[in-house]
């Protein structure tokens, strides 16, 4: 995480500048030829200058020696000298005034040791002299709609105006990002490049352009997620907003150390912390460029569904198929249409026309036109429906160019005429020439989801960004971390601090000799569980060290076992006694693990134990806090989700209480505080309206 | 299935016609000079007629009365008329000693009751005068490789050529198909649309096109699996010819009825039972066309990896990160280098350069093209790499081109230099325009793979075809059906004849009475497993039919009680008595289910029993006869894996003795005969070496 967060008003100051003075230009730079370049491309509006050590006007610019020298004060600094030369010449703005800064030149943190050091001073520089700047090792921005260019990233002409920002930590990968998306005539508001983001993260820009008007979607191509509390808190205003966040995130890093020791740990993964996270703030997660950007152009052009239901229009039976399997596949809802919409739709298609969706209108319709301006309205006044997306060939020759300027407009005035905005779907991704274009606009008729396959994983994002919408942020207090956390050594200490927590926990006593052991077992009644108790010992059954199912006569002899085992395995462990419990048997066994993420803190994991967890991976992970809907979610989420709704004669667990309880285990692991490596209850017993705590470990950082 | 199949003989008379008339051609029609148009597009290579009712001339060409009226017999007729006049234009060229012919009308099948009258008069038509005919209601076919062009498929311009053969049920799809091949550049040989595939099916041109020189790849978009011995024997010649077949496939259709019924049927799915075909006789299958094109290409480019790896060389950190994400989700094996590879490779990079799989070659190599030269050799030189591809941004923009006119020439030497064929893949699929072909053709480097994305998906397609490649074609013999296959009603008598075809099943004896069952009990020893016997009752449990673990002492007393209960729910049942067997416990429960496909015949799935099969849908599914090494694959792959090689203080399972055991069930099955519906071993229980079939139960087509 960044030490300071920059503030949004010094982004705004970043992101709007005016005047601005290239640092470095000169004639015989190709580099600094792009950049300059970039400003009439992306067109910039304001005043240019160039700065260099000889102050010669460069690319027809006029040029300084210093900020200084320029009779207008510049706002903003685009600095491409040497490494070594940039905290000087941006010394030599900050003296100006300025106080903002992007800073293209590359030897800083990304090329070792002397980099890394060289980009420390130059942070410091930037905070005692109130600079905020971009970079270094970037590509820079383009604020496409507000008029402010400093980049490099290479453009396609003509810029193509929309309402896509793009965030990408990846030089390199922003170019294909803004390539692909110019190819599909997608416009742009924003687009940057963050680079070694010393100053500015990802994170901060997506926060600035939540407050962008021009934005309507913002994606991001990101390599690691820092900044995870600005992300999140951007991630809530955006949601508040309805504005998507499209998040391509990729390398899973290796696990820290200190986690990974952790079953726990090494069951979630960062990655998974990062997908829950992405569930729980409404990020919508992607996992390659044309699925973000096919579904940024979607929810760009449709907003949130207010209704659920996902239609089909299609002149092709074969198309129908693939929707509807693919779109299985990627959770589009596709509901049957309501009975009087199939009654009125059977009055117009052809008697060989089925009326289920996604509809077939058959190649009837590629005879009489009608049909479309007759049967588009009865499905988008459908009562489940909230999106109806037409299917028709995208022109791949001039013969289908002709089709197109036929059917198009037809197609159009029949969604408008409905008070609906039109969507086709082409059966493969095509781009989207010139030509195309300007058919699209003839035709009023601008929204394309590209393909079938990206379409339909598109499709699905958007009903589930919908949901989540209609959900709300859920914005959750954590509790407060104690004052000063026991030291919870030891299975019944950690125990009996859950149970203050109010987790129910099971009964059990630290016998110290057989004869305890014995009398313990007696009170309790049954058979009893028993493990040894001590704090250097975190693998009891390994060394023998725990029975179960023992019955009164046995305890004494148990006893002595198992401090002989435990005696024999680990001479020179501390031992408190063996703790002896009440036996439980039947019902269900859950495991439920806290775990310290590094970037986004304690994240909870809930699982069926044994087996379950462990063969099948079967868990459902989330980011502490959380509160009882969540942790019913979590648990109804679980592949073996009916085990807990009863089955074969078992009773049903209450789900209610089981979620409450889960709730006190993550607001228990966050009263332990920031030392708080781990928190694992293995296993969390439950039959019925029954749960206790069997057994819990607390780790702790070093 | 059709009824009978086109001989491969007559399909290649049919695909390489070389004089073809058109019957119905008629200047007014643009249909049919759409199709005299694409003899030209294609290449159509032979004498062109026209015949129609007057014998004029059309779209100039020389026009007759009737085919018998050209003076050279044409080898090949394209019937454009009316539905109802094909039979007799059919018939004329009969006349006229033609013995191919293509039927673009349509109004047949596809029409109702009316066209089906008039397609089925049709075959026959044809069968008597020994002609084969494509269609009808189809778009024809264009062998563009051999040059006999029979078609109305859109072309697009100039027709690329190349060694890809698409085959469609769908006109409106194998336009798509060919539109995107032709947006990326993807030369083809052959492409047809079946329609309504009257006589020749998607099977029949892909056994062809197995043979068919010009044709590396094949692909095929089906909606209905049809003609699926053709199909298994054509995909085992591709198999064995190194020739890929790639499916898609859409639509589940309705499982028939008399499977459903069976828990097995339910359980498996007509698209699980497809996709087990695919995977025993090496079909590709995937999603969506764009898969399915660029596996086409890639596989088209390099065949099959004589090493497993992949590596991918790349000039962008973010490009290795997705390429290592997606590879991981579509099964891109991407090992790491051999030592001896990272001591070279540490020696050529930069410092700050890794020498890991994928390979970040940094920017460097953008200012270095010497680094392609030196390092590109020592990937494709590792022992454990089949194929390197290159990560280059594909040209979106003038400015990229130039790069492109820069590094692709030098790429394409250093693959070459070391006699491998080069591969590019770019991070985002892009259209292979005439300007980007040209400078891939100049540079020799004209293999791309189409973005990260579908990139991934078609390299794991590679290797995993690749690993079947190597495997070969297995072709096993099903034991011959039985001569007069018994009456199997009720458990007992499944079991018994189970035992007959060496699959051990439980002791057991049905007794007639409570003192019987006592004594049968008593004979057992420990306690038993009582249920019902009736040739009536599949679901004993329902009915209070069965009861477990019974102790000697109440045998009589349970006896009593189950007939009480079965007597009170289903009075009417024929009652053979109660079997009595021994109790099992511990070890596991597993699901033996075979099933008849209607497109497959009898297809056997394997599970974990129980909660793992119903809950979690944990089972493998394949084709019968297996074999045991397919057995063992079964199981191996079930998710519930684990459990059987010994979880938890669980003795592992025999697993080469329950291969055995399987394979006698498939067997069994097959022995069983045509009017077998399903078989199913509930639970099959395995403890260590122990193996029994606890309860069995057949079903019967009507």
């Amino acid at each position: 995480m960044s030490a300071e967060q920059v503030s949004l008003e010094a982004l705004r100051h970043l992101f709007t500048a005016r005047n601005v003075a290239l640092v470095g230009a000169s004639d015989r730079s190709t580099w600094s030829a792009m950049i300059v370049r970039r400003f009439a491309d992306f067109g910039h509006q304001g005043q240019l200058y160039a700065v260099n050590r000889d102050g010669k006007q460069a690319h027809g610019l006029p040029g300084y020696r210093s900020c200084c020298e320029i009779p207008t004060p510049p706002d903003l600094v685009i600095i491409v000298v040497p490494a070594h030369s940039v905290a000087s010449a941006l010394e030599d703005a900050a003296d100006a005034g300025v106080t903002s800064a992007v800073v293209l030149s590359s030897g800083f943190a990304e090329a070792g040791a002397e980099g890394e050091r060289l980009q420390a001073g130059l942070v410091a520089t930037a905070r005692r002299r109130g600079v905020t700047f971009f970079g270094p090792n970037s590509m820079g921005f383009a604020n496409i709609a507000g008029g402010a260019v400093a980049t490099a990233i290479g453009t396609r002409l003509p810029v193509l105006h929309g309402g896509i920002g793009i965030v990408s930590q990846s030089g390199a990968v922003s170019n294909e990002i803004s390539k692909f998306a110019h190819q599909q005539g997608m416009g742009l508001s924003f687009l940057c490049a963050t680079g070694n983001e010393a100053m500015v993260t990802p994170a901060d820009v997506i926060d600035y352009l939540v407050d962008d008007p021009a934005t309507r979607v913002i994606t991001a191509y990101i390599e690691a997620a820092s900044s995870t509390d600005r992300l999140a808190a951007a991630a809530r205003r955006a949601l508040a907003a309805k504005k998507p966040i499209i998040v391509l995130k990729v390398g899973t890093s290796a696990m820290s150390a200190e986690v990974a020791k952790a079953h726990t740990g090494a069951m979630v993964g960062d990655d998974r912390v990062f997908d829950a996270a992405c569930e729980q703030l409404g990020i919508i997660r992607v996992r390659s460029i044309e699925e973000m950007m096919v579904t940024a152009a979607l929810i760009e052009a449709v907003g949130p569904l207010e209704r659920p239901g996902i239609a089909l229009a299609s002149v092709s039976g074969g198309g129908c198929g693939m929707f509807a399997d693919l779109g299985e596949q990627h959770g589009v809802p596709t509901p049957q249409f309501a009975p009087e919409t199939r009654a009125k739709l059977a009055e117009i298609l052809p008697s060989y026309a089925s009326t289920l969706n996604p509809l077939d209108m058959t190649g009837a319709v590629l005879q009489d036109t009608s049909l479309w301006t007759r049967a588009l309205p009865v499905l988008l006044d459908d009562p489940g429906i909230g999106l109806v997306v037409t299917l028709m060939a995208m022109p791949g020759s001039e013969a289908e160019m002709a089709t197109c300027r036929v059917h198009w407009p037809v197609i159009a005035k029949a969604y408008r005429d409905a008070g609906k905005r039109p969507m086709l779907i082409g059966q493969v991704i095509q781009p989207m020439g010139p030509e195309a274009l300007a058919v699209a606009e003839e035709s009023g008729l601008r929204d394309i989801v590209f393909g079938m396959d990206f379409g339909t994983r598109a499709l699905g994002h958007l009903a589930r960004w919908s949901r989540r919408v209609a959900l709300g942020a859920d914005v959750l207090a954590a509790p407060a971390a104690l004052a000063e956390p026991p030291d919870l050594s030891g299975e019944r200490a950690t125990l009996d601090f859950l149970a203050s927590q109010g987790v129910p926990v099971v009964a059990g006593t630290v016998a110290r000799s057989a004869e305890e052991a014995q009398a313990t077992a007696a009170a309790l009644g049954g058979a009893v569980a028993m493990k040894i108790a001590s704090p250097d010992i975190a693998h009891k059954t390994e060394v023998g060290g725990v029975r179960l199912g023992i019955t009164s006569k046995d305890v004494g002899r148990v006893h002595d076992e198992i401090r002989a085992a435990v005696a024999s395995a680990l001479p020179d462990a501390r031992i408190d006694g063996v703790i002896v419990s009440p036996m439980r048997t039947g019902g269900l066994e859950l495991f439920v693990g806290v775990t310290r993420d590094a970037d986004w803190g304690l994240a909870i994991a809930v699982g069926l134990g044994g087996v379950w967890i462990e063969i099948l991976q079967d868990s459902a992970v989330r980011l502490l806090p959380i509160n009882k809907g969540q942790a019913r979610e979590m648990l109804i989420s679980l592949r073996a989700a009916k085990l807990l709704k009863g089955y074969r004669g078992t009773a049903p667990v209450d789900l209610d209480r089981l979620a409450e309880v889960i709730v006190a285990i993550g607001n228990a692991a966050l009263a332990l505080g920031p030392k708080l490596a781990a928190l694992e209850i293995n296993p969390l017993w439950v039959s019925g309206g029954e749960i206790e705590a069997l057994d819990a470990l607390a780790e702790w950082r070093d």
